[in-house]
């Protein structure tokens, strides 16, 4: 038992579940319109939710009344009314009211909305974090509540040491997959398949992926009957402008047509 | 309009929303017992939830069984039964039975359960990404669903890039907190405590934190009457050991007494 036991990882209790929640075309309702519901708004819009603020005008600052004007943002000119919740996937307090936004909170509960309360640890479902984006990939940097302004310093940090366009290696490792299922869509085959990316993905370091160009993928693909995976020495001599240097990477465009 | 636009962040649509949930002492369940049940287990436990996997116990992997046998998950003999959302606050399923997935999923939705069903993302109120733990400090890497393998790599070279004992700089700053606290305990002191934390993050590189000691603490602590801040090398230079290599980091204990 104490041997086996050894094998599997200890529990390091005092986290937090950390998740990439989905709120793509979800109603999020957000209570006040202040500096603090401004980082609210962009990280749900970033994830393609519907936004609704709730706030009067006067209480608007700078960049939610930009969204509002932009239409990124529907906004309700007053102060919460229970009836907002009828229609929310989510709410998002963040007004200087602890009487008002316990109300609410309640309120969320008893119709089993997420919620979070800013600044009310108890009063929160979720907490945000400092999160680096790039394209397809998100970094969540979180100190449980202990260090805000450390989670923001340690976020910058990660962003400055990451391998430039590793959102491309993401998005390049995604496209490959959809092109060799083009060239070899057969159901049968999905094993098959399966374990050439897996060698594709062990065959670079992740950071070498971040430098794919589009002609080096058609050019890996060629190496899938064979089920081989050529090295990045092999795929940089394989390039029309070999010799020369390299700096258009893959664009991300997925109307490239493959077998052509 | 043109000109003010251009001060506030861009929306950059098809990310996810990067959360940290909280589940201390809420019910998970977790139907299916596999290795990708395992992984989901360790998560939630990790956060501190009270955990109960339902699956016929032939179906359960070692490491589940492991935590079973410790009593670290409540088990459940048998399959699914839709009781079983009665007492849940979030579910997660890992098994390889699509049409049993969609009923368990249907029903959470009913209930208002945040729930996951492994491998469907359509089937996903949340998804899970690689996570990074280090103390107070936890990383989530989220490629969106396009490359969680890709995840783990990002994740790994992130752990292999953060200075040593980053969640010791996270401890630290919050127990400099909780002792000035201590130290200065008037509520109408806030601001000033405030503004002198402020002081301390803006004066060391978040880095220079992974060294701070509990004695470098009591130090700090001793400007704060003259709302100043020691460098780093002024504190060095005050270690009673100072000359010798110091190697002993802050511990995490909480027992010091201040101002003794």
């Amino acid at each position: 038992m104490a041997e086996s036991s050894r094998k599997f990882p200890e529990i390091q209790g005092g986290g937090s579940l950390m998740i990439a929640w989905q709120i793509k075309g979800k109603n999020v309702l957000v209570v006040g319109g202040g500096e603090v519901a401004a980082g609210r708004i962009l990280h749900v819009l970033n994830a393609d939710a519907n936004v609704t603020v709730v706030c009067p005008a006067s209480g608007l600052n700078p960049e939610v009344s930009h969204r509002v004007s932009r239409g990124q943002v529907k906004h309700v000119d007053r102060l919460f009314e229970p009836s907002d919740l009828d229609t929310a996937d989510m709410v998002l307090v963040a007004v200087d009211d602890p009487a008002a936004s316990t109300v609410i909170w309640k309120l969320c509960k008893e119709r089993r909305i997420p919620a979070n309360i800013a600044d009310v640890p108890p009063e929160c479902d979720f907490y945000f974090g400092s999160v680096h984006r790039d394209g397809p990939l998100q970094i969540m940097v979180s100190t449980n509540g202990k260090g805000p302004r450390l989670a923001a310093l340690i976020r910058r940090y990660i962003a400055k040491t990451l391998p430039k366009n590793a959102g491309n290696a993401i998005e390049a490792i995604g496209e490959l997959r959809q092109r060799l299922r083009k060239i070899a869509p057969a159901p049968e085959e999905s094993p098959q398949r399966m374990a050439w990316m897996t060698k594709v993905s062990n065959t670079f370091e992740w950071d070498q992926m971040c430098e794919l160009t589009d002609e080096d993928m058609n050019n890996i693909l060629t190496f899938y009957s064979d089920n081989k995976v050529p090295s990045l020495d092999e795929l940089k001599a394989m390039r029309r402008d070999s010799g020369q240097p390299k700096s258009e990477l893959f664009d991300g465009s997925f109307g490239f047509s493959v077998g052509a």
